[in-house]
């Protein structure tokens, strides 16, 4: 159950002159679902990615890294159900054998093409399938398929998830859309689990570098469901250069904030689909000595599984979110300083329960779908924001009978 | 439903001489259950304690350390129900009240008891019906009451744990006897929940303080429960001297073992007894280059809410534990030279799926109440081990439905 989630319009979905999108049913795990992915981008598109910081990285994310460094992408392929990741150097010659026979499809070199995978980790990647259903997902290629491109990343997603937006720059008007997918297995580090967001505007290849770099701490790097880093993690900017230019400092200006926006939107939206969630939760640290301090603390809260049951339960059991502070690692940590709100209730005033506080205060504040917990260190001009989830008892449901 | 864990014996358990408890239903935070324990010292006897690093550690834990490291310690006092933590100054004050009132019960300085509390955080220590359970508490005082003040510790803890083992030393035989308390909040830092230990073994400060230190690194400083360290943690070591001198090294060695034995006894017993544990799990990392990243790498595997579901379910799901160690921290790790195993059976090698590895061997193996991950890092010397056990609906149920 997504917490204020609805699947995207296809209407608002604004397509991307220059990027066409196709799918099929592969069969890779399982049958009859949209489970394989292509993307063809025009010729002179530029392309960056951040990719997951796990020491197991899938070997399609290995393979990506390469060719990114190494060619003029042409082509992304996607396919869900099996990660290939922990398949050591067999799953990169599957990978390879995927690159290989898309490229003969559309004409290009191998190397010119971005493999991506997501799903049952430490499983062979069935190349046979793959390969037999991209004549089909190629067929199927238009620059209006961003819902059925969404649809098609989807594991353990309950809601296919896309944004869109249009800017205004001085040459003209560009759009931003993108996909994304994700539920379980999040905490990105550098990266989400798949997003793709595309753009017309044309921009050189290290102003790509920077609006991907801006977009992902504002995004990506702000969400967690669980506190487990993906091994597939890969989120791609891509700009086809078929719409306006970017020429002048304001026009980066606004089309970072369309991307950023864009990617916030996807990135909240991993959490709201977060696996069994039932609440969407902002964690937002005030005061602190540094960001990375700051980070610390939000994430100790957003995954202390105490923490998470009482959103569950919407009990303002808010000891629990003290104690998690306490064991954040701020070594000089001054307890005695820190103010915690839940939205505008004070719960918790230098580092004891505010007087004031009623406990109805906190349970109207927790029933609700969306609420935000603020904790205030007084000790310095730094702040972070998370976004989180809930720990239900569908959270354990799903993982223990994923696969099965 | 604890994990192979029994109600200990009473007649196992070796009184110390020199040490004496009493338990009191003193209604702290519900009626009919025992939540009020006096333990009272020998004079002469020697104390030595390891608490939280939880910056919001409570107020029986500051003044605890405070009396420890000021006066001989005659009386330790425990309450469950409420933690006193997250509760200010006014916290400081009611624990000190509660050790005045004892003070006057039992004829010594206030600053000769050392006070302890475990249960909900934030909330405010009911003072006037702690002190009204005292008389009660110190009337039932006897050496015999291990079992009886195991139970009145109690929590969340569905059995209560404790542990006793006979040592001979060349000067005599001495006994070791120890209880804790722990099931949930458990990821102790340099200590546990609650657990005291106590020796009638004549011993040095310095020496006690060693027994300590080397208990505590193999015993509660390994295990795991859901990663969350408590405000409350603390373990004490007490050393009577009323039974036989450590005079000797060999003295001393044999003494550790016995002491180790029962911290480790007592520190599994709070992972058996684990919120909703229906598994226990050995996590076991060798060939690392250091203690530090072995134990990384193992706690990765013990806090994945993806893994400790995947042990709920008996779901060999292996990449799982092959992502958390990835996403350990251990900067410079090569996967391809991963090995792991589930008790025997070798389920990947060199960081992919061991082809051998049939599905129905793991399958096997973790449906088993216990069994140990092991993973080979193959890259130096050093190993760790931890316990932990699942994650389980329960697990959730039980947080959810806490305090209402």
């Amino acid at each position: 159950m997504a917490v204020n989630l609805l699947p995207p319009d296809p209407r608002a979905l604004h397509p991307v002159a220059g990027v066409e999108l196709g799918v099929a049913m592969a069969g890779v795990r399982k049958p009859n679902r949209k489970d394989l992915l292509v993307v063809r981008l025009a010729k002179g598109t530029t392309v960056a990615g951040v990719f997951t910081r796990n020491r197991f990285c899938a070997a399609p994310v290995t393979l990506a890294k390469k060719h990114l460094a190494s060619a003029q992408v042409r082509s992304l392929v996607v396919n869900t159900g099996i990660a290939n990741a922990g398949t050591g150097k067999d799953g990169l010659k599957r990978a390879f054998q995927v690159c290989t026979a898309l490229s003969e499809v559309i004409g290009c070199a191998p190397r010119q093409i971005l493999p991506f995978s997501t799903g049952v980790i430490m499983e062979p990647l069935p190349v046979d399938r793959i390969i037999a259903g991209l004549p089909a997902a190629v067929a199927d290629l238009a620059p209006a398929n961003w819902v059925s491109a969404a649809e098609s990343i989807m594991t353990t997603d309950t809601v296919p998830k896309a944004a869109s937006r249009r800017v205004t720059l001085s040459t003209g008007e560009a759009v931003v859309t993108g996909i994304a997918k994700g539920s379980g297995m999040i905490r990105p580090d550098m990266a989400t689990m798949l997003a793709f967001v595309a753009t017309d505007a044309k921009v050189s290849g290290r102003e790509l570098k920077t609006l991907l770099r801006n977009a992902t701490s504002e995004s990506f790097n702000c969400v967690t469901v669980d506190g487990d880093t993906s091994t597939n993690d890969s989120f791609m900017l891509l700009a086809t250069g078929k719409g306006p230019e970017v020429s002048a400092k304001k026009d980066l200006i606004a089309l970072q904030k369309a991307v950023s926006e864009v990617s916030r939107i996807l990135a909240q939206a991993i959490v709201r689909d977060g696996e069994g969630a039932t609440k969407f939760v902002t964690v937002r640290i005030e005061r602190g000595r540094s960001v990375a301090e700051c980070r610390k603390a939000a994430y100790a809260i957003a995954h202390s599984p105490l923490v998470k049951t009482a959103f569950f339960a919407s009990d303002p059991n808010l000891g629990r979110i003290l104690a998690a502070i306490g064991y954040a690692g701020i070594k000089d940590l001054d307890a005695q300083k820190v103010d915690l709100y839940i939205d505008q209730v004070l719960v918790a005033k230098g580092g004891g329960r505010n007087p004031n506080y009623l406990e109805a205060q906190g349970i109207a504040a927790m029933k609700k779908p969306e609420f935000t917990v603020r904790a205030v260190l007084n000790r310095g001009r730094a702040s972070a924001t998370l976004w989180t989830c809930d720990l239900s008892f569908d959270y354990v449901k799903i993982n223990a009978e994923y696969r099965s």
